[in-house]
């Protein structure tokens, strides 16, 4: 590995909040979820996800009214946990690099972006 | 299928209680956890599960004696929730028939068990 | 727990059935699935399973017209596995009672059915 | 968001990276595994993360010898996928940024690691 491929902390702090996001998605998606049960899951995938390291805070939404909407289509009262009814902010601090990460719905997609990078 | 293949209430209860754990197992093993975040996840797997049909109680204790155990033996402050942190009690009721199952850890590895039966 | 309610190895050989299903679903759920990666992941699905006690075969079918439907109309070339792609079969065997059971779509639905319990 | 936080490509690359691996190892960990299953399930997991967006290459090695030697000391014929069976290397390219990224047992740790990034 030449010198000048080796990453910057501000690249090393972009790489662990793609972890952190694609962790958040991949373990939760496809948990049973209703209007009821969607505060204890997003409290649950806040405080496992902000346990990984340089993990600083994770704030989940889930969109009621999109859920909602879905089960009133359906004769079922729970669907399965999937981007389009999340809303998620997740900051990572790695050496005093600090990540900020959002995934939203965009043109019908969860679209996970990186927001911005702000060096130490 | 000849007439006496087919499934009894008792037989179906069964299998959706197998359901229940297989689902409540697979979806949140991984999940990283912590002393601090044992709580919320236990209350998310109960609430989520719970709303997978039939099932009427789902009952999650964290044993945080032994995931204290191990991370007292760790550089890390969390790990992956898996079967030897969990004990779970999941009731179903399918048209009057009751089913009790549980998981523990029995000789090392966490078994899954169904306790009873009970036709309405 | 009294005699009457000790489950028969019929119900020991459904619910280890349901286990199997609640597992093959969520373990595997959200999944990232296009028309060319279909296959290797239906038989990782089919393998994985398979190690499992009692089971003595499962067979999964991914719906590629299904599949190939929901792209047709996507700016994406992939998507996230989910019930709608998947025709499944398992079967249990447990102490001599030989259990089939099958996931398919109906009513926009998929449902897991106990098809046919056979003792021993 | 002021200009000199707008994160570069590179970092976009990166960030990009770590959702693959967060993706890659719990969409799988705990998923069942034997020797015999082994290579099906590699194999599903470099297929399925090629999927996504930016994922030039995904190479998953299971480390056999480490599986044998806990199915040894075990009475079960397989377990569950976590990270001290795997070595995985993933390549993205974002925007003519390659960023290649490895995870490897370090100290009794899977750590995910940032190997180089280079610049189109």
């Amino acid at each position: 590995m030449s010198p000048d491929t080796t990453p910057t902390d501000a690249e090393a702090a972009c790489f662990e909040a793609g972890i952190k996001f694609g962790t958040l998605y991949h373990q939760f998606a496809g948990t049973p979820i209703s209007p009821d049960s969607a505060a204890s899951l997003a409290t649950a995938m806040e405080e496992s996800i902000e346990n990984q390291p340089h993990c600083t805070e994770v704030t989940v939404d889930v969109r009621l009214e999109a859920l909602e909407s879905e089960l009133a289509d359906s004769t079922a009262d729970y669907t399965e946990l999937t981007g389009r009814f999340l809303e998620v902010e997740i900051v990572v601090d790695y050496e005093g690099c600090a990540v900020l990460t959002r995934m939203e719905m965009e043109d019908g997609y969860p679209l996970m972006r990186l927001e911005s990078v702000r060096d130490g």
